[in-house]
């Protein structure tokens, strides 16, 4: 996906999110808020490998796209964003191309963050998460305990690469083994993002700890880390009642005459038709969630599933988010709430393109409203609980899923890259 | 959509799934079956409107795009297709361009109804499911019997305008009321089917009984026919059962150890992109469909959604699946099963297109299998019945989600069709 490009800092709006996230009167978020908030930044402290214990210590790697957290860090992210084949697919070009492209984007972007605060807040958001999450996990799944939180970006830091070097020195890997789950952030796979974050992590595993011996799958055996990945979640009930309750505060906010004809649009960032009709199993994915949250909020209102974010000349999927506004305020229809859907922090798609620009530029800031990304909130960071505790019960490397590529994919590297998360097992030849 | 055009006579294939089903041990099945198959093409019987008793009779109309019952059929039946703005949009060379293409696609159509046994069995099928699913609604909700089963085809017989003065003659409108439930046989709504059906339904309404008054939402009042809509049922728990149970039965004809990893390729009649980027729901109904039956499997196998039926040189939404089925073959996995998910009954793109071509010309038809379509499984019957019982006893007159029309909508008719199914309740302006 042609990310435009995220976002930092707890900007203007996501500054009001924290603050009525801060004082809803949720014990587990009350809790822990004040103390996660100042330890954001906070190293993972070094853990020991202990053989005699139980399954744990467990690292938990959230991977997402991540964002620059400054202005500074724009001409970087953005570099690297365009150097992304599995994002971007620029063939034999992309050398050349898109260092080309991310330069000239670059003023524009830069721009973009300032107005929303200067920078991403996606960093802050993902460490809190994983943090958060583990001290969950520590307790309904003491078996694996205790569970270390990692975060690692694709595109901003921290890189896979510094994740990969924090995960060895804090003893995991190096000959002692040691288990670590690759968590995808993207509830819905794609392989411009999911895919493209599981194609780097290998890359690292390699380079860091060697070529896996072809009969080590997901590695482990030789004293490695042994990873698993959960490579999808987009119909997860705690994901889909985190998504609805938000609905349903933007909703309490219309007046109660038009409250229940109010059109409910789902954005989630588009792809382009080259990937799409390769057979990514996003926009399929994407669906299924926006069906789900319909189904929970008893499908209460109109709604349609948009799509936002589509760059430059090629085709890319649609209806667009920013015409599906204009279209229907043309029909009379001034009464909307904007939905993200396929991202769980917010990022320079929701707090520029849709705040800045999609609703800025309506003329019906007032009628026009955005539901809160997931961020902070705490059913959120349950489900998130929930997905690694079954994952890790289930004893699967990954979704049975996974292990087919695209029809249309011609990436070796993909193969490669599946080959080793998804196992080698019977039928699955075909991943390679 | 194009539907490249469907079939006739219960054919090759589906002879065997009929005999298939009358050897099943469902004994809802066994009671009727023998019975029905006589009674196919059965005129449904006079009803007398009584105002006395329960709020019945209920006519219950099955609406789909037809097929024609024999080769001669072919011409009319493109023809009629052709000429359907809503389906193929050729703006104002509609009248001329429509009947020039349908001209030249006869003779190659008629070869293809040829090959499946001279004729699509849609309409038996329709009727048969029509009529047992009435004979179950008596029971369940006899509060609204008898239940009257009715057809109507778009681009076949029995088209719109019959079914509606049969309506008619058998005591509904005419100044005596009577209550009549649309109910669309796509599972997923898009506007060029469901949708073009509403439409249709519509002018022969107008035509039949009259302008209705503004005051008048959907009939009935004045004494003409009182419309309700079933306008999608993507993810009913028996449509999800009764697909997962067909794809369980072709499982089971595959050998032990590779049935675990056969890969499921859910197939669905495309749309152009013009259709899908104007934000035509039907992409993420199917998709819903289809996260809903890989639930009800447990995840076990590894899938995809892909479409097919694509024609002419405008794009058109993908993966194609004709070119999936080749590209897993290329990459060494020959054991798939074809799942058709859109459609309820068989036609010419199950038996001809699927089982002809993408099967019979990919040289694995050994491995490469196609699950049964609906036509008459007993638990999508029954299915049917509970979706009918459900409608009947919300008094909804369509699902909240119809009231919307597309963000990219441009049709007049279907703005004047909505207003008159979906009412004109607050915030139900925008359909105007």
């Amino acid at each position: 996906m042609a990310f435009r490009a995220p976002i930092s800092q707890l900007t203007k709006r996501a500054s009001q999110s924290t603050i009525s996230r801060l004082t809803a009167p949720s014990p587990l978020w009350q809790r822990s808020s004040a103390n996660q908030l100042r330890s954001f930044a906070t190293p993972v402290p070094p853990v020991t490998q202990d053989a005699t214990s139980s399954k744990g210590p467990t690292a938990v790697v959230f991977m997402n796209m991540g964002g620059p957290s400054t202005t500074d860090e724009v001409g970087d992210f953005l570099s690297r964003l365009f150097a992304d084949g599995d994002l971007i697919p620029l063939g034999r070009l992309q050398n050349y191309l898109g260092p080309l492209i991310s330069k000239r984007r670059t003023p524009k972007i830069i721009k973009q963050y300032a107005a929303i605060g200067g920078g991403s807040p996606i960093r802050k958001w993902s460490e809190y998460q994983a943090s958060e999450m583990c001290k969950i996990l520590d307790k309904i799944s003491p078996e694996t305990a205790p569970h270390k939180p990692y975060v690692a970006f694709r595109y901003a830091n921290p890189l896979t690469e510094e994740m990969y070097n924090r995960l060895l020195e804090d003893g995991f890997g190096g000959g002692k083994g040691g288990r670590a789950v690759a968590f995808t952030q993207y509830p819905q796979y794609s392989c411009s993002t999911t895919g493209s974050s599981l194609n780097e992590l290998w890359k690292w595993r390699q380079r860091l700890e060697g070529k896996a011996p072809d009969n080590v799958v997901g590695g482990g055996n030789d004293g490695t880390i042994s990873w698993s990945v959960i490579d999808r979640w987009p119909v997860h009930p705690g994901l889909v009642d985190a998504i609805a309750l938000n609905i349903e505060d933007q909703l309490a906010t219309f007046p109660e005459d038009v409250r229940d004809d109010v059109v409910l649009l789902f954005s989630a960032h588009s792809l382009p038709m080259s990937v799409v009709n390769r057979g990514d199993p996003y926009p399929a994915e994407v669906a299924a969630t926006v069906h789900a949250v319909m189904q929970r909020l008893g499908h209460s209102h109109p709604y349609r599933l948009v799509w936002q974010s589509q760059v430059g000349p090629s085709a890319w999927l649609g209806a667009q988010t920013s015409d599906a506004v204009s279209e229907y305020i043309k029909k009379g229809q001034k009464n909307m709430i904007l939905i993200p859907v396929a991202f769980t922090s917010d990022h320079i798609e929701t707090l520029y393109e849709l705040d800045e620009e999609v609703i800025g530029e309506s003329g019906h800031r007032d009628t026009i409203k955005r539901s809160e990304s997931l961020n902070g909130h705490p059913v959120f960071i349950q489900a998130l609980a929930d997905i690694a505790k079954a994952h890790l019960d289930s004893g699967e490397t990954c979704s049975k899923q996974m292990g087919l590529r695209c029809p249309g994919c011609k990436s070796e590297r993909c193969a490669e890259s599946k080959k080793f998360f998804a196992g080698q097992g019977p039928g699955m030849t075909f991943a390679v």
